[in-house]
């Protein structure tokens, strides 16, 4: 195997930093992970586990010090495994979010890890966009990037196609239904579109589908993204949930 | 004056960094503003409005690029203003946003813009804590900081000493009634009590009041702590709007 390189996003592998995101890794995706990098001082019983797991799956281990401290931009990450980056595909009967140029790559991290803490699994990231295989959002989500189907599409009309009966709701700030009175009649399947951090969604988007407004005071300009998709994606599940009582 | 240091919790003065959030200083607070830090670099309409602004208030201008720098550890700091540290007390008849040992300063700067734009404007912080007057949390707020009540005590009960009529709602993993049940029947005046990023509000909080907890899925530990306040703060406000019709 040639040897590794800092990630970048044509690489066809990413790494999963830390001794946490690769254990989800090898938990939830073992048939994705090649290699096992660890760090001459990488011990611990988080360390022997993974080491452990990756034997059982035949994931070669070595020690590669210089290649942690340029994926992760850190002295202090001990462990990483390799894995080949995959497409997956949304389920056609789920509820799906999209993120229409989110470029923070914290907030797509933590927006990963939310999402799946409140069972939204389908994700359609429309690029340009922040890196969903980068590791530094990688480590971000905790490891949550390896239980979603997440899919990274070059424009919103090509992930439509692809899902054309998905009953769309962008979040606007000047949408014209509230989130609550949005809830009370949820069409299914849904997506919930949300814009980029700055800029939002363009208004064409209105006409897509049923505009909605999270209220907030005018004392603020906006929710920051990773807030009003948590907010968001918890009223419609939740009112699914009331609706299938 | 004496020259300018870089920031540490002991002084009794913090900085606004950037255009954005000193505008929002001098249009809430120009009482507390004490000078005008600005590059030499500085130009356009924001730095226009600023330094207009700080002359109608007597605020000084000086040019500071080292100090920029030290205060932001950025090289693209064009300008912030110097204000007084204060200690807000909170309204006794709002409801309260309790934060239990926060410590990182971009979720502090989060919670903060959210809850402002929730209309939650009194928040207690428990130390140890990440400081809420630091120049990065400042940042993080965009100016939130300088239109909400925040007051930093050094234990939990100094916070209920001051506050002892306060239906108090623990936000813990365990908690014995899920959200949506417990926003259904609300005591006023409440106050949310959210706990730290990794550990959580230590159990004998649960015997404090009504322990709440946010229904996620087993495939993550927990929500983000920033994210969990803006599910369980908009929760409330808005069940709160609900039955006051």
């Amino acid at each position: 195997m040639p040897s590794l390189k800092g990630y970048s996003s044509d690489l066809e592998y990413s790494y999963a930093p830390g001794v946490f995101p690769s254990l989800e890794l090898m938990r939830v995706r073992p048939e994705s992970a090649t290699r096992l990098l660890l760090s001459e001082r990488a011990q611990g019983e988080g360390v022997e586990k993974l080491r452990q797991i990756c034997r059982e799956y035949g994931v070669r281990e070595e020690i590669a010090d210089k290649a942690l401290r340029r994926i992760s931009g850190k002295d202090n990450c001990f462990a990483a495994v390799v894995f080949e980056k995959w497409q997956a595909e949304l389920a056609a009967d789920k509820p799906h979010v999209v993120l229409h140029h989110p470029m923070d790559e914290g907030n797509l991290g933590t927006i990963q890890r939310t999402l799946l803490g409140l069972g939204l699994k389908d994700i359609a990231v429309i690029r340009p966009a922040a890196d969903a295989f980068d590791p530094h959002v990688v480590r971000a989500t905790m490891g949550a990037l390896f239980s979603l189907r997440l899919k990274q599409y070059d424009s919103f009309e090509a992930y439509r196609q692809e899902y054309p009966g998905h009953r769309l709701y962008p979040f606007m700030l000047d949408g014209s239904v509230m989130l609550e009175e949005a809830v009370q009649s949820v069409q299914k399947p849904y997506a919930l579109v949300f814009g980029n951090e700055g800029s939002g969604l363009p208004p064409e988007f209105a006409q897509l589908g049923q505009a909605v407004r999270i209220p907030h005071s005018n004392e603020i300009d906006s929710l920051n993204l990773s807030i009003a998709v948590g907010i968001g994606a918890y009223a419609f599940v939740h009112a699914q949930e009331k609706q299938e009582g």
